[in-house]
């Protein structure tokens, strides 16, 4: 287990972030490693973002959004 | 000058972001260094967001909203 990164603080946004993009995953019937690839990332990356753990980056934020064709703001609703 | 920041490159999201903060700051009657001082983030920093020049993380995009007293997809509007 990385404690190092399940430790860190999980804010509100990342919260959001992660259930939106997960739940959108999951509509699309796309794996964690199916959207990885679509979006140029790692799969275990893409799993600890969906748990919230990850300070993601603005510009991984759009790549997710762009791998599910969808704005980012749809996957910051709720914030 | 900064070239390592400068030459990032510019995404799309970044840059709504970048306007849409300098945007409501300056609406708020705000200098970079008092939002800096309210969102706990350095003037500089700030500075080089609002011209789109930093991959910033998701929790400092939260923290520059809650200084605006604005929610996170107020500030990606436009996304």
């Amino acid at each position: 287990m990385l404690w190092g990164v399940a430790r860190r603080r999980k804010t509100p946004t990342r919260l959001v972030f992660a259930s939106n993009l997960r739940k959108e995953r999951v509509a699309q019937e796309l794996s964690q490693e199916a959207l990885a690839e679509q979006a140029g990332l790692h799969r275990t990356y893409v799993g600890s973002v969906e748990r919230g753990e990850r300070n993601i980056s603005v510009d991984n934020m759009e790549r997710l959004a762009e791998a599910l064709k969808l704005s980012l703001v749809d996957l910051l609703d709720g914030c």
